[in-house]
């Protein structure tokens, strides 16, 4: 049987099989070994099904994926008393130099230039900082802050990297920043969200020390307990912790999609459907 | 009392009116002529005033007005039968050349190109081509999709002009594309706002005939009633109406704001108020 499955094996081409795999829901599963339609039978099927989906989905609801746990985290979020803020995503190169990404190699060839001194925000990071100063003895302690929001990094290889992504990032300064209360709130934000996580120690360049968040091998989320070095050149000095969060590998893991792109800002796919019909 | 008057006004520089000016409430005037507290006394009144507002601002609802206007007008629109589509900010440059911007000399200076390929978008329209032609024969007639995001445009001069603002673009295809009906759906949504607004008759290189949503002398809108000739380059033949609107100059009608850059993404000001305190 050897021969025959071979026989079957080579009726899709890699295009072929590709073009089958996007046509998937985002649940479902094939095996091109056991298959028995032919490429033009097997594309009609599932672009059909695709059709219905798409067609149920507008009835349903209307309201897209990434917009969608935008707005459920932010509320989230408001009635635990952080304050939403919305800062520039076209930011000064200046801040990359500030923020050390020149002493992380990997990252600093990840930044989007944009003319000779802007770049694409790759991180939430800077406006935060630049908001935690201005905010300092205004807001009553301990000040509580968050961004959720485009960046920009030059890594798109693999299953879980997109160039154009959409990070959440919540921070807190002044009192009670211990990495207890760092660790509670990123499980009552995952436990909210039935994301299932689970928390790892690492270090990374630009922050020293820093906390992983993984769903199974992918990375949700790093956080921070402060203070960090760095710290005096944003001219914040107090105690903080914080955590960064990927929209899109939420989810990913949410969902169970195989690839971040389905749940990407995408002209290709509509809440982890496929639109090439 | 002409000399009087002039020696009052010198007591403060061009440097130290502004200061003051960006720490006025929203609504607030000020007569530099007519002021009798010295700078270092008026600063100071401000401050604290701002920092009340601040505060009490926070205590009310935490929620950021940009932020807060995209999901009012999100959830109009689902109501409405719109789809949610949030679709690459980082675009190709292609897509500009196929939008006619090239022969649109003031619109292609403006763009900010990334790289030697893509660019930031100026623009919702080639995104919502796109979703309209894959969404043609799959959702229902008409079909009506909107997008609410960040575009990018080299010009900030003047009270009205940002270099990153936010644009909501709705369109509809397929039945009942007529004037009337845009109208009828730019009027539901401004009366939602409670926007005041004057609909004028314009024309624009890229689309041809258009027409302007004014408030007062400032443009909220630009809408066409579609076909056009470019629709062909973009896959797209039916009949289509749509309208784009920048959400920071809906903010400053309905906040009376004096500069767009208080409803901007900033650092400068939250939800109209200075934060250089
Ligand atoms: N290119 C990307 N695409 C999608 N999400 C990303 C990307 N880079 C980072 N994120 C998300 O932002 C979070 C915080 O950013 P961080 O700088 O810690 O990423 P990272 O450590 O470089 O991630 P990785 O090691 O997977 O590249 C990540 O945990 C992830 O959820
Ligand atoms: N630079 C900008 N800053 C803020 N909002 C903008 C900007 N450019 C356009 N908009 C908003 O987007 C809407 C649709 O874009 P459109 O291309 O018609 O602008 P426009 O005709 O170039 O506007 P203007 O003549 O004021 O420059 C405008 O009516 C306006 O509300
Ligand atoms: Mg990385
Ligand atoms: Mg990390
Ligand atoms: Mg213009
Ligand atoms: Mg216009």
């Amino acid at each position: 049987s050897q021969p025959q499955a071979k026989s079957k094996k080579t009726d899709f081409t890699p295009l072929q099989k590709n073009r089958i795999l996007s046509l998937l829901g985002p649940g479902e599963m094939i095996s091109f070994a056991k298959e028995k339609r032919s490429f033009a039978e097997l594309e009609s099927t599932l672009t059909l099904q695709r059709k219905k989906d798409i067609r149920e989905m507008y009835e349903d609801s209307r309201e897209n994926l990434l917009g969608k746990l935008e707005r459920t985290i932010t509320e989230f979020l408001v009635d635990m008393g952080f304050l939403e803020v919305k800062s520039p995503i076209l930011i000064p190169f200046e801040y990359m130099e500030r923020m050390g990404v020149g002493e992380d190699k990997k990252l600093s060839e990840q930044i989007f230039r944009v003319g000779d001194n802007m770049c694409l925000r790759p991180m939430l990071a800077p406006g935060l900082y630049n908001h935690l100063r201005k905010f300092d003895n205004v807001l009553p302690d301990p000040v509580r802050i968050f961004e959720i929001g485009p960046c920009y990094r030059k890594e798109s290889d693999g299953n879980s990297h997109l160039e154009e992504f959409t990070m959440l990032n919540f921070c807190q300064m002044g009192s009670n920043c211990t990495r207890d209360e760092l660790e509670y709130l990123i499980k009552e934000l995952l436990d909210f969200l039935g994301i299932e996580f689970e928390i790892v120690a690492d270090s990374c360049m630009v922050y020293g020390d820093t906390i992983d968040v993984m769903h199974k091998k992918m990375e949700l989320s790093s956080a921070v307990v402060g203070p960090v070095p760095m710290d005096m050149d944003w001219g914040v000095n107090k105690p903080w912790i914080g955590a960064g969060f990927g929209l899109e590998r939420l989810l990913k893991a949410k969902h169970d999609f195989k690839n971040i792109k389905r749940a990407a800002r995408s002209e290709s796919y509509y809440n982890g459907i496929s639109i090439n019909l």
